[in-house]
């Protein structure tokens, strides 16, 4: 009775992948169209040429959000869009860059921004944050100096197992898992699975990152989710909702504009960054959100995470001009994003043990009236609960080399 | 009545590649034939294998002249021929080398050599010269040192964008235009879209370049064309003939032959390269040209330019053993290929304004007969117009640092 | 009468690549069939996905041992088996990975082993070993400093040409040549052909390495032969069987377990490697042998080589976690694996004359029962032929930077 509904599109240890491929209601038997909806479709295509050159990229519909995920780029979330807005940005890096087209040690290790652009990347596994020297042990065992790069390798590391599943039901759910090793002899073993979920007709996507530390022996973990919002979202007047309990700038540079906060300015040429590190109000089982609203309050962008599992959270400004990349950070994570070295010695770095899994689990959500907007803001304020907003004028020393 | 006689090859945006392709007048309907003259063909190609996987490359013959374009390595001219003429060099690195395959950062800031085997590569557009430290503004405004390696990046961005277009005419024209995007997040923007074009029949190429700061900010800009030219037209006893009003050694070594600049060795295993600095003459539009002429003068191949655009050149000498890469560079540029802090220093840094685009048109022209290298020879000796040249036995210090 | 039994699948100045490519006697014509045995196969295959995308792997199975061998990672012989034993060791690096995916710079010039998962690795050709500093002159003649990263360039390096050959016989010999270019401008030039070997049915297998040096110059060379054992061959209890004439400890890590050097531990989560330098005895022609014999006897995996060729020899213990990379390296050399300023202060570091070839012959077997380990033992007794081993219970000038 029952169809196999799922499809294993790439899997390295077995030699399986399939270039191009495509499934919607309508080359489905029957049957199994019939428990699945209709208006969605699952499309996964190898780009040619350029620096996009050999990048898988998987573009979902769900009948009201489509997105596409980036198996060659860790299974990035890299753009979408819902109820007609544009969900990502418009970095100047325009087109998907394969990891092999990166540098991470140019430009005093920030080669990674070559390939920044999408909405959601994941910053990890071994370290996140600004690039600095750590000191490891080595092969042979003694302390060496390596150098950190920003915000790690995960996400410029191929996929070497990629699913596909529709899950009939009402509504069917549609499901992207991706496997990334991030692996190598004298180095953390890390094997990340991450499962994208969103059902049809829905306005939200869920995913769930299992990292396993699958050697003998533990492992420091970092992680960090650099999810991130440009125009329409992000405009003059947009602002961030969000159940803070404390915030503090990074530097001196942000607290230029601290009592601004949670309020962003239009497009500007040559705008420096300014960030934000934040201690995030939760309910009692550590779940929590934060909304990025539109100046008009009908346009909001909604991440959702577990401060168990991610309790630091940083909001990164970036309201430069809008071909310069336009755009905000919402970006929930284990650690705040300085060097791993000031991370590590104020305990923010996680240790895994040998065998250990580590599970995040990230909502995404966009509302496209005012009534979504509002019940997002109510939600916040629930999650808050009367408690107060601690603003600090400089930055902290917890958080912030100073 | 008309065709369309275009074809675009690449277009990451909207996601168009073509792997194989081939035109000529056989494959065109009768009446696009008729327009477009005989005895040309154009073929691309993807090469697959060693450091060529994955590289495209383009071969067109005009009938009398033939050469190939790498999108993949920033729409370099790899190399060609011309009345049974080879036109290029032999390089130590025998294939076109796929980006992929290198680490700029290698050898001291060197890796650019890995794949440096083309007929003329650009050398931009952030920097081009001499690896060295610079010192720039980071994400965070403040004051970083970065390393800006050997020639910059423009040659190993592949291109976004490829178009091949044939222009019926007496003689028709052939025109391959590509597209290199230079841009990251926090860095500076360009877009260089180069036009080649070569018309049936002719021994002429000439090409367009336009670089565009797509950034809402002034940004930095340079640029050099390392025009590389082997055997048969480099030999021992061959001449750069060109309307120099002035030429210095860039160092101490190339010092030691100054009063032989003109002329060229025949291959020496060992030699240590020869570079010399010169203020061409040019006429009152800015066009001028130089010419390398072999012992006999029956070949000559010729590099035109103008000096409004590219206001310096470089004379580089690599008269080193056959096997080794014996040839020499005809550098045309915004700037001398120091390191960029000097030209920095003396204002042979160009800025380019937000929204601005840069114009360099260029030729290339190869001469097979006592005729045409007589020609050439006088018409250097009109654009010099009488003027003296002055040789300056020892670096000097607008151009060097001494 | 005569079938050509050989297939180009590689030959990048020709253009030519085969992407699948299988053969066994049952494709072939009869008459050929006929002259080939039966039981063997050949398979080439493009692996896509992951870190693997775009790696070229060839499967060859002779009836009895299997391999596969990488023409995209410099003719590696990545793992094979040989009666129902596994060749080769578990990396925490699971899949071939593709060298566009490393940056050898990486991790203080240890990036190489993002891919180290071969059974037998080449290391070479202008340095192998620790990661340092050299200097060396530059394109200008001055002396440049350089870093050499660890076992240099040539195990990340495609093969530009790939040939498989069939040679009738009774049996028949399976033949894979690969060339490798390790060549740039201003640096040496080494050309690498590998001619693998296997004769159906056989538990051999040969392989002859030839490196020109194509310039006209003289140049340095270095080669090590990293070739990693794990289970079955390895456990522990298992020993070195090797005609030893002197062994002394790399460092005082490795000079902890002197007296224990010919013998293995059972894998053991954060153990740190153990490196011993041995000058090993061989027959009047230059051959020897070592074997890697397993804790019962019933198993061994030998190297052969021949010292004139390869004078010097390390034994590497990695006798970690069997998730981390439980291994055991037999590596012959032209040197002992220290950094290059090292081995060339100690006369360690051959130069290539113009034009000069360079020849090794190595040779892997595999043994599966008590009599076939007897049998080495007994010929490892005759090469020592009596002379005794002589144990340096700590590091040695000559050998270590003591």
């Amino acid at each position: 009775m029952s169809e196999n509904l799922s499809w294993v599109l790439t899997d390295v240890e077995n030699r399986i992948y399939v270039e191009d491929f495509s499934v919607n209601p309508s080359v489905l038997g029957p049957r199994a169209a019939a428990g699945c909806g209709g208006g969605w479709s699952i499309t996964k295509t190898r780009l040619k040429g350029g620096v996009s050159d050999g990048v898988d990229v998987i573009d979902v519909n769900n009948g009201r959000l489509s997105f596409t995920v980036i198996p060659t780029r860790g299974m990035g979330f890299w753009h979408g869009s819902c109820d007609g807005n544009f969900i990502g940005w418009d970095s100047p890096a325009r087109f998907p860059v394969h990891p092999n087209q990166i540098n991470i040690l140019e430009q005093g290790g920030l080669g990674w921004l070559k390939g920044f652009n999408e909405c959601v990347v994941r910053c990890g596994c071994n370290s996140n944050g600004a690039p600095g020297i750590d000191r490891v042990r080595d092969n042979n065992g003694n302390i060496a100096e390596v150098m950190l790069t920003l915000h790690g390798k995960i996400a410029l590391t191929p996929a070497c197992y990629v699913k596909i599943e529709i899950i009939p039901g009402d509504p069917a759910e549609i499901v992207i898992t991706g496997v990334m090793e991030e692996s190598r002899c004298f180095c953390p073993q890390y094997r990340l699975t991450t499962r994208y979920s969103t059902f049809v007709g829905s306005n939200k996507l869920s995913f769930k990152d299992q990292v396993l530390n699958f050697a003998d022996s533990p492992t420091e973990f970092m992680m960090l989710y650099h999810c991130n919002f440009g125009s329409p979202y992000l405009e003059g007047g947009s602002t961030m909702v969000a159940p803070v309990l404390e915030i503090a700038p990074r530097d001196a540079r942000a607290a230029e504009d601290m009592d601004t906060w949670p309020s962003y300015r239009a497009p500007e040429a040559g705008y420096v960054e300014q960030c934000y590190f934040v201690d995030m109000g939760a309910r009692a089982d550590g779940t929590t959100l934060a909304m990025l609203r539109n100046a008009a309050g009908d346009k909001g962008t909604i991440v959702r995470w577990n401060k168990n599992q991610l309790p630091c959270f940083s909001q990164w400004k970036h309201t430069t001009g809008l071909n310069e990349g336009y755009v905000t950070g919402l970006e929930p994570a284990t650690n705040y994003p300085n060097q791993k070295v000031f991370e590590r010695e104020r305990g923010r770095v996680v240790t895994l043990q040998a065998g250990q899994t580590y599970t995040i689990d990230m909502g995404l959500e966009f509302v496209s009236d005012k009534a979504g907007v509002a019940a997002i803001e109510s939600e916040v304020k629930d999650v808050l609960g009367g408690r107060a907003t601690k603003v600090d004028p400089q930055p902290v020393a917890k958080w912030s080399a100073i």
